[in-house]
């Protein structure tokens, strides 16, 4: 079995209002000193097989496909 | 300048529909032999200063506070 962390963010430039408010939540809290917050997602898979090299391959085709919208998001893939 | 990622996962056993469905549509695209998928959240954070100690103390306290529930969810700090 092969365990894998696809984490997707947006790329740069895009706006990130959900980021803002985090930021404004912090300040609001106490912590001073935060100048951008930007919000990603991250999915961790587990996958049959043990061939690490076609398992990055399919994970890349499933950001491209269904994980990430890559028009504004990027993708990385680690494999675990 | 210190940039971080945090990382924010559901904690073990608590169930994930999210990450059930995206499994679930996955296969409906045609990726078999995906096992599991579970869904979090990665925050990428600018903060001032340069003393990566202090900024770790602190991103740890945000996490406790805003960034995570400590219910469900487990929290990574890296300072990049």
């Amino acid at each position: 079995m092969i365990k894998a962390r696809v984490t997707v963010t947006l790329k740069n430039g895009v706006l990130d209002p959900q980021g803002k408010a985090i930021g404004g939540a912090l300040a609001a809290l106490g912590f001073a000193g935060v100048d951008s917050v930007r919000q990603g997602k991250v999915f961790d898979l587990e996958l049959e097989g043990s061939d690490k090299v076609k398992a990055e391959t399919e994970l890349k085709a499933m950001c491209e496909k269904l994980l990430a919208n890559t028009v504004i998001e990027d993708y990385s893939v680690a494999i675990i």
